[in-house]
């Protein structure tokens, strides 16, 4: 399992009149607990797509256990449980600043080369960085 | 059941780089899906509200099957597949301009009272509405 | 000049904690007003991409005159003031259900071609459409 | 004069199909601009609306010099030009990575009594923590 830790903090903009944060900008957290556990990981998905390689998103899960609110700095608990291969798995847990968990979800992406439009294995560059956490 | 089908038209900003409709987008069409459906039934979400009643989004499930491109006027197939109690289920069908299924989801909610912040029936007037479709 | 009308309804995504629409969200409305209105004159902006011709914003203003609110039909009325040539300019006045105005704005955007990412004049089909209405 | 300077991330939902940061979310960062430069000063506008103060646009201005694009740590130069009183004036300058300028623009905000809904002057805590920038 590969584990990472992000945080990030919820804009105005993000929230709606209920006072929460509106539930699809869920995703967009996802997104940025994705791009920045790649990133720790050292590699950033800009290169992906640089190597001619997509990553578009097959399913996404989420469920709202508590309101997320204006201001906060939520915690993003990332884990990639399964070693990838043609797809991709990242679990998220979401905290708010007492530590109390408001979200959780999963999304499922897949690998794809742009020339072909057809589904590939994650490359190797990839691979290598994640080997080590997965036996 | 009650079904009812809206259609609407990808925005330019709801696009991404990809040249896709961005995944987290397809929460805000199930959103307007949820609303217009309500509005054809003879109900307005605005007036929950007013009513004193919120209604949160508890759990969001979608799977991408093909993407969403700019300008295409989606058709959203919505089902109620229950008679709502505290919580309300909506299930989504999204159809491109060509026909072909591009995503599928649902989304539960629960009704809340603004005063307590408890959980809640669905109010009456939602119920005499809804009545109809479900024996 | 050309004159068009446009209808937009509110989604609760596009309010904030205030219970407004968020002010960043009047450009995705003035997006709307100017593809819809192009459309109403018969040319698709889809169109002019697959002509190989980008249209970027160079300058975008607006003034807030009353909070927009959730749910409301607000009504866009755009206008291109000046007959097009390398720039093309857009005027907006977006009213409430009440008709009250409440945000004007302007866009200035330039036709860029694709190939060269280099200034480009208006394409002929466009000019041809419009010049029935600048004299 | 009050200087701040901040850094964010260009996220992939802000990006449209044009390969550039979509024009209408130059606002989203001009929110957290004004929000980080304040909180740099010593003031959270949470406490702002805590204290029963609202702090909505009146007017916002862009000019877009250069795309913004994805994955780009972008430097906001945030200036405060004149001594807020019953209006508060933002001005941005946006930065790439490599330095080259890509946008600027300007935020007019307006303090109101959430009470009364009527224009009220800056709260003391702020006016004490800018007054020392202004002579």
């Amino acid at each position: 399992m590969y584990h990472a830790e992000i945080q990030l903090r919820v804009r105005y903009a993000e929230t709606d009149q209920m006072g929460y944060v509106y539930y699809g900008n869920y995703a967009l957290y996802y997104e940025v607990a994705r791009v920045e556990s790649l990133r720790k990981l050292g590699f950033s998905y800009k290169e992906l797509e640089a190597m001619g390689i997509m990553l578009p998103v097959l399913e996404n899960k989420s469920k709202f256990h508590r309101p997320g609110k204006y201001d906060e700095l939520l915690t993003i608990k990332v884990t990639i449980p399964e070693k990838p291969a043609l797809k991709m798995k990242f679990v998220y847990e979401v905290f708010n600043e007492t530590n109390e968990l408001i979200n959780t979800g999963e999304t499922v992406l897949v690998f794809i080369k742009k020339e072909t439009m057809k589904p590939c294995r994650m490359p190797k560059v990839m691979d290598d960085l994640l080997s080590t956490y997965f036996h």
